[in-house]
């Protein structure tokens, strides 16, 4: 019950920032260090020390002891706990092309809780193929095998022309949260949570900048 | 000039829109459709009528008439001006793992004015190989290749743990702008634009959506 109430309490900002802190303590974990003092984690972020100790505490009850610091291990595990990396959720894919493939075939996601059960594609070519061991399946079929699958992740990895009709199936299937690659702004209903990876804005800011630096 | 001024002013979330508008703009275009109302666009997006036109405004000084609203064409060209996608830029691969061999293969990229000249790793298996017609280089060279190449981005693609020395190679090398897949906090100069693409902390937000969705 404490940890529920801990869950809702912290910010979408604090949230973003679990997967840093994850990382740093499990490299000091991996060099024999068994605990951490908020000051040094806030030197190494370059946050203030208010704002670690506060993240810290809206994950986990353990409180950092004078001098010594917090537990490693513990906080480790309360972190993890917070960021759901220890129940995998599945998640289907739609649209097999370059992207679509390419996150297929990255290992990376099972880590941090992640599993592509199947992925649709509307090529006839492909259907009925397996890509990264999964089966690909026509695009038609998505409301029905999300609901039956009881699948409630969506990857959305079509061009932006056809990812509304595609979000609308997931949704229509019971999918709950979806996981947008397509550049363009997802109508969906206030229940469901759009997470958008905005890869051409990424790029368009780094482009900016380094216009910016040559003129200086 | 003139346009040198409007790109300073344009701000950061205003400009993280504009791939938004891009690929509306851009599927209006392909209808057959010659003018576009900000009204019409606001209702599209669920965004205000004024920030649409104040968004627009920053990017074009092609003004919307009364009634007909804003010449397509002329929209669409000022807006991968601001991008960048007219000018294409040269970019580095580090670490040629299962997310790096993804954004290797991934064509999707050049669209948008970035294109990936070479890769560097440790693996001496993969050294002098080529991936997606990439030789892979030596990752201890890549200071010195990234100076004779002239290369300004730098894509980070290794483990976290990592993370840090390769930027620091990468910034000595000349690179200006750092497109980071490492769920770390990079420490760079302050003239170093660093883009963090933090896939774990996404899929952190999708897990802990769903799981609220499911307790309610």
């Amino acid at each position: 019950m404490d940890g529920e109430v801990r869950r809702h309490a912290i910010s979408v900002q604090a949230f973003k920032r679990m997967p840093y802190y994850l990382e740093y303590l499990k490299s000091l974990l991996n060099e024999g260090v068994a605990t951490v003092s908020a000051p040094n984690v806030a030197a190494h972020f370059n946050f203030s020390e208010i704002q670690v100790r506060k993240d810290f505490a809206s994950v986990s009850s353990s409180q950092g002891k004078p001098k010594q610091g917090f537990e490693l291990r513990n906080l480790i595990k309360d972190i993890e706990e917070v960021l759901g990396y220890n129940n995998t959720d599945e998640a289907v894919l739609v649209g097999v092309g370059s992207l679509g493939r390419a996150l297929m075939a990255y290992s990376g996601f099972e880590v941090y809780g992640l599993k592509i059960v199947a992925a649709f594609d509307t090529d006839e070519n492909l259907v009925g193929s397996e890509v990264s061991g999964k089966k690909i399946i026509h695009a038609s079929r998505i409301s029905d095998m999300c609901r039956r699958m009881n699948v409630h992740i969506g990857i959305i990895t079509v061009p932006a022309l056809c990812a509304q009709t595609v979000c609308d199936q997931l949704v229509a299937g019971g999918v709950k949260a979806i996981w947008n690659f397509a550049p363009l702004h997802l109508s969906v209903p206030d229940n469901i949570l759009v997470q958008n990876e905005n890869m051409a804005a990424s790029l368009a800011l780094l482009s900016r900048h380094l216009r910016e630096q040559m003129k200086g």
